[in-house]
């Protein structure tokens, strides 16, 4: 055998040694996940009471800081970005929105059981649909370490069974943290109910990508790289969003004080997110009022701009927002204006460019604003607010496992009611069918 | 050049302007799409009862039929089954039942634009859900002409553009229903809301499920080979169903002849179809109370009965169920049985041989018939009723699309609420984000 020879079979060796690995871990899953299913709304509370008890104890955390030094020692070593080792980081402030986070899961009502609708037929059968978990998750995330627990939070309340799929360069972290959760389990023999792919091979993603027996939804938390790769290997439904290309469209009928203050919270607050401002639209109606007093405004918070001609004209010195421009998530500090002719093209534009994420119009215009709720069909369509309160937790679900632009059946936020499905229930007196 | 290099380019050739073909076709789909979305209700049923006033034209009706004769006489010559000519066949029945079809879709409540519920947060904003479409449909099936036009009477109320790609058997057939669909359409200027994928090339299918950004959902409906097929290739999610291994657990303490008229109907009615009982599971205390009254009835019915040893003691003569015969779909007049220790015997039993398709537990105990529809998440569960009432239109949906088993948020018989999902809208009158 040569050197080759002998690689390959190493490497083939390794292969099947991790696909067995995964298969057991989502085996493993499935079985836990008809457990999970059972729990009642006391049990998983309980649980989710003791990870955030566990999280404030003085051994918990020393050990979890000492496993996300090790993390942060390494990421150091690679010179990542400043960015990525904020990501990376567990401190006071991450520790209390854990612990927090956990709390307000545990207070959020159950979602599992909830017989949301029922009817009777003709022939007297009682016909109803009854919330249930939807099964096994697959979360597979970058850097964050805190989605650990929140993920878990959530999917564990709705009765699913988590498996986790953390990036490499948190491997420490995440490992210590599934241990602290399961360690809440445990008493319960529950320890299944969180399973974690402890690899940091990508190749572990294609294996585990491939066991749709045993997974009933994979959702991807990260950059769009990330998403894409998962995307095109997964035989597993997955439900993301790649980006967020949000819009405002300053209407000719818009309060334009209002206007000014909402679109500089959705573009300012924290540009970074995906439900930040990246194009604002503006009627050409009021343009010429607007933009001078608007620009002025965005220029003073930093913000840098990029129009169209015709806003160049107004606003003199701005650069050119090319095509590029309008199909970017920038999650910085810059914005691109363009100026339509009317609600048609702002929607035009938007069905363009968009990423079916946000989109809100200002205006007092009433036949105005039903139109755009009516033809904009993004996941989130706002009415005088700010693009930032497109946020599970901001609309009132509570907490979000994430924001869905996959056109199904969980579509925008998504909370405890994205992670249940409905079965039928069928109460009869000894029907059959004719 | 050689001819095998001749070939291959030949055939790249024939893939490339094959994809070019796919691609024209699904981007038209997205186009329509938003159009369709908006149509309102009237129109919509307009175009329903058009096509549905058509298929009673002698005109039309010649030409579908001629369509059909082509088909049928290739079907033939290529000496396919008596099944397979019947589910080809168009006649008196088929156009009556697809007339009944659109007349019944066009009565049903408009699915879009629907607020289900609606909430106000502290800040004054106001939250809703609201249904629109979910875009782009793709139905990929076999034999059925009618599908043709029960599909697209589904999406078409539902607000979505539909692409149809039929089996190659039926490609004449479908062509010609299409052309009928199309010309309903044309006055409105929407012929795109139904794309026609006229192909009978397998690789066109490969393409198809590539277009992930144009196609939002993908309904298989057809054998386990097409689906599976299009499960391990498809980018774009899919809604599924692989097979009905259905259940009827006979409880000790059910009503004794309730559970033969139950499990005769049942297994009888219909045994090619995916709701029919495939497995009987039977409490051991009323089993040989049970068991021989239950066989002879099925025996007078022509059904072969396969027991597991408790089984073929009560009732000699039987052949042996084996492990095989518990996971299989007969779609025959074929019942495996079993006897179980317990309701928690019987929900293993399922767990581990079942499709989540549909099962049904026969008691007058009501804490059996709770625990029952606690345990059992497949996509139906009844009590003291027929697994035969697994279907859209006896549950009250009005029409279905399909069954997902598939554990994501359409599960069960799919009717047009299953092909809308819901957009966030907001109100606000000024609100941003502290």
């Amino acid at each position: 055998m040569n050197m080759e020879e002998q690689t390959q079979k190493m490497t083939s060796r390794v292969s099947s040694s991790l696909e067995k690995q995964v298969c057991d871990l989502t085996s493993r899953a499935r079985k836990s996940s008809r457990k999970t299913a059972q729990l009642d709304t006391a049990t998983k509370n309980e649980v989710l009471l003791k990870i955030a008890h566990s999280l404030t104890s003085k051994h918990t955390k020393n050990q979890l800081l000492l496993a996300n030094s090790q993390d942060l020692e390494v990421a150091k070593k690679r010179e990542v970005s400043a960015v990525m080792l904020d990501r990376l980081t567990l401190n006071e402030k991450r520790f209390s929105s854990m612990i927090q986070g956990l709390k307000e899961v545990a207070a959020l009502e159950d979602p599992v059981g909830v017989v949301r609708r029922m009817w009777t037929r003709p022939n007297g059968l009682k016909v109803g649909k009854r919330t249930i978990p939807l099964g096994v998750i697959g979360i597979i995330y970058e850097a964050r370490p805190n989605v650990t627990i929140d993920a878990f939070s959530l999917c564990f309340k709705s009765g699913n069974t988590i498996l986790l799929k953390g990036g490499s360069e948190a491997i420490n972290s995440n490992r210590a943290l599934v241990k602290t959760i399961r360690e809440a389990l445990a008493p319960l023999g529950m320890e299944d109910a969180c399973q974690f792919l402890d690899s940091t091979n990508r190749e572990s993603v294609l294996f585990l990508l491939r066991q749709e027996e045993d997974l009933d939804l994979i959702i991807p938390r990260g950059g769009e790289g990330l998403i894409r790769f998962v995307s095109e290997n997964s035989r597993i439904p997955i439900i993301k969003h790649y980006k967020g290309v949000c819009h405002l469209y300053v209407d000719q009928d818009a309060d334009l004080s209002m206007a000014i203050s909402i679109a500089e919270n959705a573009k300012v607050s924290r540009p970074s997110v995906c439900n930040a401002l990246e194009t604002l639209l503006v009627h050409g109606k009021i343009a010429s009022n607007f933009l001078p007093a608007f620009a002025e405004r965005m220029q003073r918070a930093g913000v840098e701009l990029r129009g169209d001609t015709q806003t160049r004209k107004i606003v003199p010195g701005l650069s050119a927002a090319t095509e590029e421009d309008y199909y970017s998530e920038y999650l910085d500090l810059i914005l691109s204006i363009r100026i339509v002719d009317s609600l048609d093209e702002a929607v035009a534009h938007i069905e363009k460019y968009g990423s079916s994420h946000t989109e809100a119009i200002i205006t007092e215009n009433y036949s105005h604003s039903q139109k755009f709720l009516d033809r904009v069909n993004s996941s989130v369509v706002l009415v005088n607010a700010s693009t930032r309160f497109s946020d599970g937790g901001q609309l009132g679900l509570g907490a979000e496992i994430g924001i869905s632009t996959t056109r199904l059946h969980a579509y925008g936020p998504m909370g405890l009611d994205g992670l249940v499905t409905e079965k039928f229930i069928v109460f009869g007196n000894g029907q059959v069918r004719i």
